[in-house]
This record gives structure tokens, sequence and C-alpha cells, in this order.
């Protein structure tokens, strides 16, 4: 089968292995239909059954009731940037946002560029984004409140959300969806590139409340109204179905092998303290995110000089441990730690780090 | 491998059995990576090359020169639909359209919700869209002219575009994009989703003519213009990376097997005159299009009665020939022969056909 590398990459990111055995098992002729899953018709039964697991799997992890629709959109989350003030935002009312670094920015330019009130209630940028604001709650004048969840780039994450007051919560939890259980009530409305925790790229999974679907207007282009998703069960065109499949597989492995969110959260907790256990005793790397705000899934830290921070991820990848190197904007060095990412990838990298210490240190 | 069966499917459809089975040999581990290519980032040398040689493959095979650049944006054809108008329409002047059928009504209907004034220069509908227009030809105060190249529902076809007259010529080829060799030089853009001959659902695949960016004004969110694809190589943000991977592998294989353009073409016009001939010949079946007006990828065509079309369907899945039911909206029957279902598919098909009227007819 060739080599196989653990992989820290933010995302694209680590697939779980059977998964990926199981696509290559059955990539010329899928469920004995003779064809590939990338030659069957969008309205076959084979893709109706493919597309309904995924969401039906989806519901039961999230534990989701009739009150939210699981939808497919392709475009990633930067499409969502857009199509959230676009869909949700209400006459007379303000949208809120913070702003906890790059992503959140993103999502804030594109409420701006559509001529929104965009108020940024709450923000880390006086710290470098090292930290999450604390104490952020929804402000009832607003028409929805907006937050990324968890910010690849800085290494920080929300350990508790803000506190809604009925103010719909919208999230971008591209990076941390699918990593711990969490209470979907307050949020009107949930998005995540698929590309870290749940497949492939080339969609976004969107969860969407249905009372959300009043506020969207008629004169949005058809692809970019989430009704046209939700009427249509993300089928108003042809979806891209061998992402959804993928995903579809990721979540059965998620859901029947590991035991679902509970479990996968104690299990990414656990890969986070080994991680950051060992950083915080050693003199030689560097967390840059402040404690209380530290990602469980992105473990960003510094060396003590970018020469060393160059050599230490060429030497990691010569010993088979590949996309260590920190976000191109901020350099550094990053650990991402999503779900595929297994404890014995974590125990190597924790190894390789003290042999590279004691080396160089 | 499994059991294969002879593809006729719309879209998504049949790929080339060595680039399946390709993508089967290096799933687990993508050239000595230790990764899947679904696992590599899209900021990688690995996929810079995958991304780089699809491009400069499609300007090889379409025989583009610097004017032209080759994008890749998630959403299909229908996101296309509302982007075109968005980007390319100009400020007092109409956007011209040809209808010949369902698709080209939905990209009229995404002009018209945006409020631009949109002109319906010529029509099929009076002979329920069963011929293509003919002498249509660009207007000079027209901003575009935009006509759908090839009809899947109704299986028509462009044999000739309308003659520009100055005017950007503007091309929905989702369904025979590739298939032949084509003159690019008045047209301003063409878009296809690629789940026909390019490639699985999850990308389109835009050509677009420098001149056109000048049209694209600030104010249109960052994910639908074409600047920011254009000014990104198409990863402003993640691609759909296993599409672009496997469309760079149907290039490959349309240029390096095949032998281009000019050669799939005569193999597309052998495919279908093969098929028609024998309908012609046949009192029991009946093409829908005007002869005049034949697709060469999309043969659409009906039995004597509605009974007999789905048992003729339901028999020829017995016989491992699938995808041959008529689209939802006007049923009958339909044989899909894009780039990668060969002639044998469609000696057998007909075979099977003759036999079929032999024993019913």
């Amino acid at each position: 089968m060739g080599k196989r590398i653990h992989n820290f990459n933010a995302g694209p990111a680590a697939l779980p292995l059977q998964v990926l055995e199981e696509i290559g098992d059955e990539f010329l002729d899928y469920k004995g239909s003779g064809m590939s899953i990338t030659e069957v018709s969008h309205r076959s039964k084979w893709f109706d059954d493919v597309i309904n697991e995924a969401m039906e799997r989806t519901k039961r992890l999230l534990g989701l009731d009739d009150n939210f629709q699981v939808l497919f959109i392709q475009g990633g989350a930067s499409l969502q940037f857009c199509m959230v003030p676009m869909n949700l935002a209400v006459a007379g009312k303000p949208v809120d946002y913070v702003n906890t670094g790059s992503w959140s920015i993103k999502a804030i330019k594109e409420a701006e560029i559509q001529g929104k009130e965009v108020r940024v209630i709450a923000s880390s940028k006086d710290r470098d984004f090292s930290y999450i604001p604390r104490d952020v709650e929804g402000d009832p004048k607003a028409g929805y409140l907006h937050f990324t969840s968890n910010n690849t780039i800085k290494g920080t994450q929300w350990a508790e959300f803000p506190k809604s007051n009925g103010v719909p919560l919208v999230s971008d939890m591209s990076s941390d969806f699918m990593s711990r259980p969490i209470d979907v009530n307050p949020f009107g409305l949930i998005y995540a590139g698929a590309q870290k925790n749940i497949g492939p790229a080339g969609t976004a999974m969107v969860i969407i409340r249905k009372d959300m679907l009043e506020r969207v207007q008629d004169n949005i282009p058809t692809m970019l109204k989430y009704s046209t998703f939700t009427e249509k069960n993300s089928m108003f065109n042809t979806p891209s179905c061998f992402v959804v499949y993928t995903i579809g597989l990721v979540l059965k492995w998620l859901e029947e092998t590991i035991g679902g969110l509970g479990e996968m959260g104690r299990i990414n907790r656990e890969k986070a303290k080994t991680l950051y256990d060992f950083i915080d005793c050693s003199p030689f790397y560097r967390g840059t995110a402040e404690p209380d705000s530290r990602s469980i899934m992105n473990v960003t830290f510094r060396l003590p000089d970018e020469g060393l921070e160059k050599r230490f991820v060429d030497e990691a990848l010569e010993n088979d441990m590949g996309g260590l190197k920190g976000h191109r904007s901020v350099g550094g060095c990053r650990a991402s730690l999503y779900n595929a990412t297994g404890m014995e990838a974590v125990k190597a990298l924790v190894e390789f780090m003290a042999e590279f210490e004691r080396r160089e240190g």
C-alpha cells in the first residue's frame, strides 16, 4: 500500500486509514453497480442513499432534532462568509461579529461588501489574536452574532460559546466541527469546510435552524439561497458527489468505530494535552496561544529562532511527520490534531521534539 | 476489480478506466508523499503541480493563448448562471441570450433575478426545443451573447456557433466541453460543469478572456468575482482538490492516449453516427431532435410507448448498460456518449436495441 506518514496538515488533512482503504477497495465498482462512485448519477438510488445517510449520521452525531437541516454547499467556508449576511441579515438590524483573527476578518469583510451594518462587538486584536475574548454575549438588537469557533492560524478555540440571549448564533466551525459534543440549540447556522475533520476539500457542511429560512429574500441568486438547498435536499444541481460520499464514510467511522462525539472529544483533549504538557515543560518550545484559549485542534508553537524552525519542519518530514509548518502569514510551527490524527502520531511527534531539543537546545 | 458496465449516464458519467485505475493505485500514497491525494495540502508542491498541469493541458488541448486563463470554481454551471451576469454585464447595455431549453432558461432566470436587461434574441421553444435556431448573430449593442452549446435534455447541439460580430460570446459548454476542437477566440467566457466529459462532479472549469476582467465591479462578493480566481490561480480558498486532480488525469488521457481534441471529435462523431444511423433505419425507435440539430453527446429517442421504454431501460441495465432513461422532465430514452464512453459501448447498445426490437417490435 505504499508509505503512510503521520499527517499534521491544517487542511486538507488526515483521513482515517480505514476510510481510505474502503474507498480504494470499491473505487472501480461501487456496491455492484459496475460504476465508480465518481460515475454514478446523483439522481440514482445509490447516491440518494449516500447523501441521506450522511445527513442522518450528522443529525445523530450532533443530536439535531427536526428544527435543523443538514446541507452540502460547494465553495467552502469562504462562500459561506458571503451567504450568511446575504441570507440571514434582517433589515434595520445590525449584524454582530467577534474578531478572533484572519477567518473572522474575512467573514466581516463579506458582510461589509454587501453594505450590511456590521458591529465588531469583541476582538482579540490587541494581543495579536492570541486569546479568545471573555464574556461575549448576544445583543437582542442584532440580527445574529457570528464567531469563528476555532482559529487554525493562531491556535485558539472557544472553550465556551458566547451566551446567545435569544440572538441566533452563527459560527464558522470549519476547523473544530465534529471534534467534540456541542449544544446546537442557540445556533441559527453552523458551517464548516469539510477538509479538516470530516472529509476531503470540495464542500461545506451547513446546519441551518429552520426559522432562519424565513429571513431569505426572493431576490437572492438561486445558488446562493439557503432555501434552494433545504427545498431540494442539497441537489438543486449536482453536488460534489465524491466528497459527500467520503464524508459519509468518515462519519460512519466517527459513529461506529470511535463511538461518537463524546468519545472523540475525550480523545482529542488527551492528544492536545499530551502535546501542550510537553511544550509547557520544555524551555526550547514555546506555545503561542494564551493557555486558557488554546485550541485542541491546532497546536501552534515556536522554537528559539526561524532557522531552527525550518530545520525542525524539514527533519520532521524526513522522519515521516508532515504538515508541521505554521501558516504562511505567521510562520512558526503548527501541529494540527484533527480527528483522524491519532494519539500514536502525537506520541511520535513528542518523541521527535524531545530528541530534536536534546540535539539542538 | 469487480464488474464494469457500459455507462450512458448524462452526468456524472463514465470516466476512462485507465484514469480510475491510476487513482486506485496511488490512493493511499500519492507519489511517495505518504498521504492520499485527498490528504495533501493545497499549498504543497504536490498539489501546485496537479492544478498547474491541469491548467496547462487545458490550454494546449484548446489551443488557448495568454489572452485566456483557466479557472476552477466550485458550484457547477448553476453557480455560473449567476456569476456571468454579475461579473460581465455592462451598465447601460442589454445582455442577450439564446433559449434552447431548460439550461438556457435557468441561465436567463439568474440574469433576470439580478435585474439585468435580458433580451432573448432567438429561441426554439416553438417546436419544443427540438432544434437549434439558425443564423443567430451577436448584436454589438449587447454586453454579451449567451448560449448553451449542447442541450443534454433535448439532445440538440450547435454545429456552428453564433457569429459574434465583436460581441463576446459566453457559453455553457457543460455537456460538450472538450468533445471536439473549437475556435475559442470569439468567446469572452466558457464554462462547464466537470461531470460530463472531464471529471467527477464538484467543480466547474471556466475559461475567461482577460479583457472580461475589466468589467468586474468591486462590490461583488469575493468568492463570486472572476478576478479573485484569476489573481489567486483558483486558490483564494481550498479548491475541490480531488476533482481537480482527477480532471488532470482525464485531460492527460485525452491528450496522450486519445491524441487531442481533433481525434476525440472524430471518435465522437463516429459513435453518434453509428447510433443515429441505426435509429434512422428502424421503424421502432424514433429520434426526438431534428436531424440537423442532433447532439453527438446525448442521443435522445423514443420507443412506441412508455411501457416499452421502461422495459427497455430495465432490460438494458440487466444487460450491463446503464443510464439510458431520459431526463425526468421529458421521459423517453437517452444515451449519453461522452468522451469516456467508447465505440464498444455504442456497438453493444445497438446490438441490444436491435435484439429488443426483434422481440418487441
